[in-house]
């Protein structure tokens, strides 16, 4: 069976690297030439709209997506002639914040107050409706924090208009939330869904940094987040991995946004899951039996972001696991990352403590005791 | 850093897949045009004896095989231009039965009896010194089985000699083990070496079929183990992964050969070590920090000879970590390999109930109470 993906990034490249196990081939579609997935599999160079007229794309068993901002509208074309899982519905409702906010309303999942804005009365029109601290983000092709601004008073609004006007906006309330967290699933078209642990996650200027799992929760909080993503896969007739990105606090669980895709958030479950989320999205994808998507301990990744960092002390740390991407360094792009992996939390800890000395000031200052088992 | 491979099968595979999560390169010379490693690195399509003339070959950082009868002398001419590890000796050693066991007694390292044949009346003074039953074996390039043959009587000897007289032999003395076993180690260039957990191995006409590690066993029979390994490895200075195949029995421990590469009787260590084999030997061959070689739970691993099984009902097996080459069938070849992974004996017993019935007959009937937890 082949499989066409459409994006060539890290997520391709890690679904390549897990789906040659189960037998599967693979070709993949991105714009650039130098796309890392291309390391691991056939790489054709073009834009997304010539998607639904590369043959080989054509040819393929099942369309899958690496990057959740292919227009709906080339998934639409190609599903007139290959299976495209997930299909264009969830990326329709992914692609448009408002769409997005106002389909997980619609399922009562909870989510912060939002308003539509496309002019400067409607946004003070949302702002005294929400108030503020408020965000302001474009509905679309918003990634890694870009195209957002936090409007933390009045003086905020003309610099944010001024940055984001010309594009249709959402204002989103400002959530006082102790945590981040993400939930990934998998479903199957049977619609059999299979849940991993929640992980935490902290993000700096809005790039993911790092994701522990699984999170040390109240396991009512983890039903819930459950509930709210079977609720939005079985609407969405989902079929692969899909990660509900929530915020947790006083206010309990809010929703922010999902993926349609394989998830940053869950990179762990290459080592810490009995079947990474790469190999689960596939295996759904390929009509094969879901994997266990059972814990092997304790896990907690690190993004590595711009650049590599110098691998050779880090690779002594008992239970790191280390993945480049190839990618070329550049500012905020994400290259790699690592998994601490470990049998229990005591052990984390510990190897956690040998890593710290190790790490960029950054990455060491973000390591805070709530997610880190040190306390 | 770039590693040329010689050899392009499923060991070159794994160590690519495993290689390019730590940022190295690869290029594989093989000389069959499906090799398949060549689906995940470059290929070379050409002979060994024209390693030393290919350009991209002298232009990588190292040299590592995934095939122990790559000939000597092309690692030595290539030696002259790149750093090959490990490095030609261990291969002179490892390519000529009589070599490998002049040297592990050389080391103290107890092995069968053996002697030289290369005339009828040669073998008649061997058996008449070893006795019988014996095993006649071509000096070189025998493999999985090939290039044997059992003498029980007096009555064998004609047909053996004449399916093997032609080449030079080694007859050894038939060994009465109760199990054979693999330890795998790896060594870096400065000369720390690191162990993996003895393998029981369980082979069929020539050819490994299961391996269960750790193999429950008395530990002073894993140290004697680790000493010969040890011996071995500082004598050849080698540098990479290296494994020795063991007979146990009421005599004790009896080393049997020597493979100088990564080894099918340690594929269990992608999913059950900290650290693969297949990364463990390019950290050493690159220089990179050793990886931690601890348990990750418990392990047995099958061999898929010939074609690949069905896969949707053993997908479905909980722990079943799956492993297809790529590669085309033909009878008696490796084409892929599984590995069941548990917490613990109780688990992987569980798991290996839900198995047995899905496997064929033979593979079934290899699970032998010695082997598997089901005692």
């Amino acid at each position: 069976m082949r499989i066409g993906i459409l994006g060539g990034g890290q997520l391709a490249r890690m679904m390549v690297a897990a789906g040659i196990e189960l037998g599967l081939d693979f070709i993949v579609l991105d714009p650039a030439s130098d796309a890392c997935a291309g390391q691991l599999a056939p790489l054709i160079i073009g834009d997304w709209a010539s998607a639904s007229e590369q043959p080989e794309l054509l040819a393929c068993d099942r369309i899958t997506c690496d990057f959740e901002n292919v227009p709906a509208a080339v998934l639409e074309s190609l599903a007139a002639a290959v299976t495209v899982r997930p299909g264009p519905m969830a990326f329709e409702a992914a692609q448009d914040r408002l769409v997005e906010k106002s389909l997980l309303r619609q399922l009562s999942i909870p989510v912060p107050d939002f308003a539509p804005v496309s002019s400067r009365p409607e946004l003070l029109a949302a702002i005294e409706r929400i108030g503020l601290p408020a965000v302001l983000k474009t509905r679309r092709l918003g990634y890694d924090g870009k195209g957002q601004a936090v409007l933390r008073s009045q003086e905020d609004l003309e610099p944010a208009w001024q940055a984001l006007g010309e594009h249709e906006l959402i204002l989103e309330a400002w959530v006082p939330y102790r945590h981040e967290c993400a939930l990934t699933a998998v479903r199957c078209a049977g619609g059999e869904i299979r849940f991993y642990p929640l992980s935490w996650t902290v993000h700096d200027q809005g790039i993911l940094r790092l994701a522990r799992a699984p999170a040390p929760v109240d396991p009512a909080l983890v039903d819930e987040a459950r509930s709210h993503v079977r609720l939005l896969m079985d609407h969405l007739d989902y079929v692969g991995c899909l990660t509900l990105e929530l915020f947790v606090g006083e206010f309990g669980l809010l929703a922010n946004e999902f993926a349609p895709r394989v998830h940053n958030s869950a990179h762990w479950t290459i080592e810490g899951s009995l079947t990474s989320q790469f190999e689960n999205h596939l295996r759904a994808v390929a009509d094969l039996p879901l994997g266990d998507t059972g814990m092997r301990g304790q896990t907690l990744m690190f993004n590595w972001i711009g650049a590599m960092p110098a691998v050779d002390k880090l690779l002594s740390v008992p239970g790191l696991r280390w993945h480049d991407y190839g990618k070329q360094a550049r500012s905020g792009r994400k290259v790699g990352h690592a998994t601490l992996v470990a049998r229990d939390q005591d052990e984390l800890a510990e190897r956690l403590a040998q890593i710290r000395p190790l790490l960029d000031d950054q990455t060491a200052s973000l390591l805070s005791g709530e997610i880190t088992p040190l306390g």
